[in-house]
């Protein structure tokens, strides 16, 4: 691929700008999918300074990637996912329970990596600029820059699904984080056989996509009237 | 634009990647560069509805999006602004005070509208699927849906600034937002006269951007042996 050129005037073609809602519209969170091939180092790069290029509050780049290879590392997480998940099925309603069991939920063993996701909070002194009232911003900063690895991904066909059912605990020990750096995301990335049309969560009736017009407020919260403009364009 | 096709196989050309690669590169925290042209209701609708595409974690959707448009409403956000950047400057070195000062950090008053991104984690009751765990996630998902709308701005050629010096319990009085539902961003969004080349916190010398090669480990914390391939990508 080309460089990508960095410029103070570089205006989106319709093509392109198609391309970005292409992606965004057909990401997917991928658990049951992938398939072994390795992700060339060349893409995989390409992918990690996407992410690398996510928003950060003060500019702090707080994140830090643990490529997740070896079999064993795998299986431990993956131990430690299904510790987890037993525990979680147990906290739903008997109606829910058994739907929730019968989801498959991560593909921890069957990816070819994990990248973990960090947050070092101390990155770049105590004082950062637009973290002084919301301490939280730095998570957030190492989120955008999931979501940034997660959409550049799916431009290369590269499947991802965010592992969530874990104790913090398992997973911090599994990869040797030290107490002090905070962990934001463990994600199964590879190759898939098809990304599904739909979110499989959708599909599968759990839930559905709810409607956008409903979520959508003016001026203050949840207050409506005279916007049909922009809402006759939400759906 | 036409609609963007739900497939499971679409895949993207070389032109598709390189455009999702142009977005996520030439994204900007935006402050000073507002315009005063409103956004067209079509265009802002599509850049609602990428956020609304973001993931969620067992698809709960947790977000909402508040307009703002009230030139009173963004009076008070400005306000509550000055007041916690007054009290941020007062918390740096007095080496880094008056560069700290020095920095255009919101447009609150120029961008023709506000977003504010909240999170109702109650929705779709207590138990989530992928939040049994990590109770973090649901507001993760909603900094997801921030970032979606932030690229899909982008491609739009409309600049998105987020201001996070703010005291939480002011943005929450000028918005009306009960209790229950968790702030996470206030979003300046507009177009702009250009976007700058780079970060502005990297022009302004206030933090260079760190080499990825730095922040890339294998298997666990800080571990590395063998992985020139992929160590030669990352520059």
């Amino acid at each position: 691929m080309k460089a990508i050129p960095l410029a103070a005037d570089c205006a989106f073609t319709a093509e392109e700008q198609a391309a970005v809602y292409k992606c965004i519209f057909n990401r997917r969170d991928i658990r049951g999918q992938f398939l072994a091939d390795p992700i060339p180092d060349d893409i995989l790069a390409r992918i990690l300074r996407a992410a690398h290029h996510a928003p950060s509050v003060g500019f702090m780049q707080p994140w830090d990637f643990i490529i997740v290879r070896d079999g064993a590392v795998k299986g431990r997480i993956h131990a430690a996912f299904q510790a987890a998940h037993a525990e979680a099925a147990a906290m739903f309603d008997e109606a829910k329970r058994e739907p929730y069991k019968s989801l498959k939920l991560q593909g921890i063993l069957e990816a070819p990596i994990g990248i973990c996701v960090t947050c070092d909070r101390a990155r770049n002194g105590p004082v950062v600029v637009g973290r002084t009232h919301l301490r939280e911003m730095d998570l957030y900063s190492a989120v955008c820059a999931v979501q940034n690895l997660w959409l550049a991904a799916r431009a290369e066909g590269v499947g991802v699904g965010w592992v969530s059912i874990l104790r913090r605990e398992d997973l911090r020990a599994a990869l040797h984080i030290p107490e002090a750096i905070d962990l934001i995301a463990y994600l199964c990335v590879g190759y898939v056989d098809h990304f599904p049309a739909k979110p499989e969560l959708g599909s599968a009736g759990w839930l559905p996509r709810m409607a956008l017009r409903d979520i959508v407020w003016f001026d203050r919260w949840r207050q409506r009237g005279g916007e049909e403009g922009l809402l006759s364009h939400l759906g």
